[in-house]
């Protein structure tokens, strides 16, 4: 069983500890990106050893977080982990370390507790509002360092303040970075707002195969290999990609097929209202949250367009009050 | 000259006013509407007769405002304009109010002060926070419908918090608003996230004309009027479309070319960091901001790109630190 703790009692505990190693989970995005490097340069102001650490690569788009941390050479001590709820996703690169963390500090309220001890708190749009209020407790002073990859977890976890995560207190924690010299429309500009070459033709090959269904509260687009080849397109370049079909107006559905490796096709489906797509998934050994959930369909894009589209027909009539 | 006042000098005066006509700017927008009908509300709160009204027709989306306020018969005694920096901007069809407008509440530095008396504050990045304050001091609890209304100018007039214009204090306004009530989920998704199969399409075939100049620095989309025939795109389609070129990765001016009748082209211009676009906008006859400007070429397609983009190398020429 895990020890739960307070942000207060968690600083305690990091004021006496040094050579410490904090892990991001694998796919880093800018949440737990914010968290670990925040943190980290938290406890190097205090004089301390620390280092962030990722089974994957950070995008370079970050590099104004990043870039602020001094790299240190020390033997780890102590374990961190920030915005990760279960072991594996630390990463395969990591698995020695599954049942080595000391301390966690998440907001998912699926976190599995599998550290020695930690703080969860599910009501934080971000896990940055909880590692603020860690910092704070330090008693390190928020400098716009620190307040920028504080920011960037806040704004890339709610989709730019939008999603419906957001609370008062998600944008009074914003006010307070951006009081401590947060660049906000840098970061907002850099997040939200910069597209490259590859991620444009990928879009606007994404938009050419938009399908509809059900007078048009079904919306599927499907991205095959061939577009992924051509626009020359990587993992980064199709973020959010997924969420382009709900944005239809009238769909009530929306549906992102896209070809992988040896006749599987990924399935992404977003709902509006309370439409529970999950549900749908989870007929293919998907699942996820109700309003955004996925799944895997084996054969060809045809089949699973089929598949998928006849699932979610069925779907939509469980629900008449929302159409 | 015009009177200058406090919010709360304003609140004063409207306690003691009744029969209030609320004027928008035409080509009405969030911010502008919020305003009027939050203070309509407010007005109405008060047992007092109030309207608002705007030159062009509302759309639609922004039905969860208009729907919350009464419709009053009553003849009108006292005139207020909000969000407003001109009289022009109130419209043809109500020229005859150029003069007679008592009192303005605005948050554009260029206001020409038009009205008897008024508040600019052009710190405001939403002309609905002022508005806010306003209500406050007349002694109106801001409930849900008003908080909603005043949301909407925040995220709207700062592009979802993007913008250069957010404070902590825009953020601060927000998280009010949110305490209030207001539902900044399905607001923020309406205004950022739901597109018109006509703007799909208008921004597909917008993505397919992009061209690059200068190793990519200047990235450029022309929409034809047969573009907009075959998608069917309407004025409201084709809103933000202009941010499209500058959002692709390296480019540093982002031109949008329109056509419009007679051999018309209206161009706008987008820019990252001081490049200054108001500047080439002006050598055809335009203006705006160093960032965002715009102005007209007439002829053919091909005339108005070659004059734009020889003028936008030129202009990347005198910004060799930028590149």
């Amino acid at each position: 069983m895990m020890k739960i703790l307070t942000p207060e009692e968690i600083a305690d505990i990091l004021r006496q500890k040094d050579n410490i190693q904090i892990f991001m989970h694998r796919s880093p995005d800018g949440d737990t990106i914010g968290c670990a490097y925040a943190l980290c340069m938290a406890l190097q102001r205090l004089g301390k050893n620390a280092r962030a650490v990722c089974s994957d690569e950070i995008h370079k788009k970050y590099s104004y977080i990043t870039d602020k941390v001094k790299k240190q050479d020390f033997t780890p001590g102590f374990f961190i982990s920030v915005d990760i709820a279960s072991t594996q996703l630390l990463g395969e690169q990591y698995k020695d370390y599954y049942d080595k963390i000391d301390l966690l500090i998440d907001h998912h309220g699926s976190n599995t507790g599998f550290a020695k001890c930690g703080c969860v708190d599910s009501t934080s749009a971000a896990c940055t509002e909880i590692v603020a209020e860690v910092i704070r407790k330090m008693g390190v002073s928020i400098d716009r360092d620190i307040a920028n990859a504080i920011f960037t977890g806040i704004c890339t976890d709610t989709g730019c303040f939008k999603y419906s995560n957001v609370t008062a207190k998600t944008h009074i924690d914003a006010a307070d970075m951006i009081s401590c010299g947060a660049d906000c429309a840098y970061i907002c500009r850099l997040m939200f707002d910069t597209k490259s070459k590859s991620r444009i033709d990928i879009e606007r090959m994404a938009l050419e195969s938009l399908e509809f269904y059900e007078d048009n509260k079904i919306a599927l687009i499907c991205i095959t290999k061939q577009m992924i080849d051509a626009s020359g397109a990587d993992e980064s370049d199709t973020e959010g990609i997924a969420a382009l079909p709900r944005q239809v107006e009238g769909a009530l559905i929306g549906i992102t097929i896209r070809e992988k490796e040896n006749g599987e096709f990924k399935i992404s489906a977003r709902s509006a209202g309370d439409i529970n797509v999950s549900k749908m998934c989870s007929l293919f050994g998907g699942g996820g949250h109700i309003a955004a959930a996925g799944c895997s369909i084996h054969g060809t894009a045809d089949y699973a367009k089929e598949q998928i589209v006849s699932a979610a027909v069925a779907t939509l009539k469980e629900y008449p009050e929302e159409q």
